[in-house]
């Protein structure tokens, strides 16, 4: 099977978590919208959006193509994925529960994306730069600490787990982890540096997938597109802890 | 099997979407935070989300106890009792799309819990009101029509369907879409009078999943909580279109 994954291509925003799984994985697909040529580009995936023939539209990107099917949703097409790349164990319960995990990173990367765009999506970051302050504020202060620790406690909580999220194997949990550890430190560098070591976990689980074999390869490979302020992801410096 | 849902006693909020698969499938469950008695009540809920000795924590409510497991995250829910209660198609795609759609329900959810708490959670309405009358503006103009109009092409594009969301019968989506809609009428009724009537489909929907039986039984029931401005739905007529 060659997976088709569509999203914007100049940034990794919540594509990037559908990546590290097939890169970890190695699974054989293409990055349809980063690529040129017929069928390929931003245009193939625009079409799809706008294609109103298709009965099943996704709402946003990122979307994946399996053979006939098209989904869409970062932790949905994860809950498709994890199973058939073995990224997740077995039993029901265990998908439920890292679905659950996925799914609380969802609304974790809404807030994050919000702290620099708190009024609206198609407003510049500098028409809401006051209010984005604001909510900083009480991001740094209140919502980054209350998820971390949430999730450094689910790691403990797996005491056997030599370090994983759940079970005693990589899962999709530990890459979105990984993900969301990374893009943290990159956009609040100060505020990871004061509360960073309350997490020794989650800084050990991040080190742990970086060095992956195959996550490192594609780290260093030119598929792993840069942080950016047009991303979801941003550093800017008024919106860390002062 | 007897369900139990933990959710916050006073509003209907996220736990209305799992209220209303319950009761349109006639489940046997107990609403445990709005009972009262040892093992009940809002310290049994606290209790569960404050255990450290569970591995298996909610970041926070609709959680949903199924014998064994405990599950949270309104969707993941869903995803759970859909097949279980009948109110979801077998074949895979179909729960896919379904979810996906209920994922969409979600980003949407977000968005209007964030028109009247733009920068924190934490603070009052009264607090951030400027800002929450800035960000309603974007609201009403741009994301409200933007979400409406998509799930108005969904419901077009199932053409056999009997005016249901996917299949031909009810599914849970359709009930969350009742949910969105009658929450959006109470929260912004100028902005639904001006802009619902391009969205005929999903009126026709929300009247037909009212007038449900078992639906019908609920809303007149006192399970049934009023909308109010503790909730995620809020009447704020400065924050409605003018």
């Amino acid at each position: 099977m060659r997976y088709e994954l569509y999203y914007w291509p100049g940034i990794q925003g919540r594509g990037e978590f559908v990546r590290l799984a097939l890169e970890e994985a190695g699974a054989d697909y293409v990055d349809v919208a980063r690529l040129s040529g017929r069928g390929k580009g931003l245009p193939a995936m625009m079409r799809l959006l706008e294609n109103t023939e298709h009965g099943r539209l996704p709402f946003a990107p990122p979307f994946l193509r399996a053979g006939e099917l098209i989904m869409a949703q970062t932790a949905n097409i994860l809950l498709y994925l994890g199973p058939r790349l073995g990224l997740v164990p077995r039993a029901e319960a265990s998908r439920l529960w890292a679905h659950q995990l996925q799914l609380t990173v969802t609304d974790f990367l809404a807030e994050i994306h919000d702290v620099h765009h708190p009024i609206a999506g198609s407003l510049y970051y500098h028409q809401q730069k006051r209010e984005a302050q604001r909510r900083a504020r009480h991001f740094n202060a209140e919502r980054l600490p209350k998820f971390l620790h949430y999730f450094e406690r689910v790691l403990a909580g797996n005491a056997n787990g030599r370090g994983y999220m759940l079970g005693r194997t990589v899962s999709y949990i530990d890459l979105s982890m990984f993900q969301l550890m990374a893009g943290l430190h990159y956009a609040f560098p100060a505020s990871m540096k004061r509360f960073g070591r309350k997490y020794p976990g989650l800084a050990r689980l991040h080190d742990k997938v970086a060095a992956r074999p195959n996550i490192a390869a594609y780290l260093a490979s030119r598929r792993r597109l840069p942080f950016n302020e047009d991303d979801l992801f941003r550093h800017y410096p008024e919106l860390d802890i002062q």
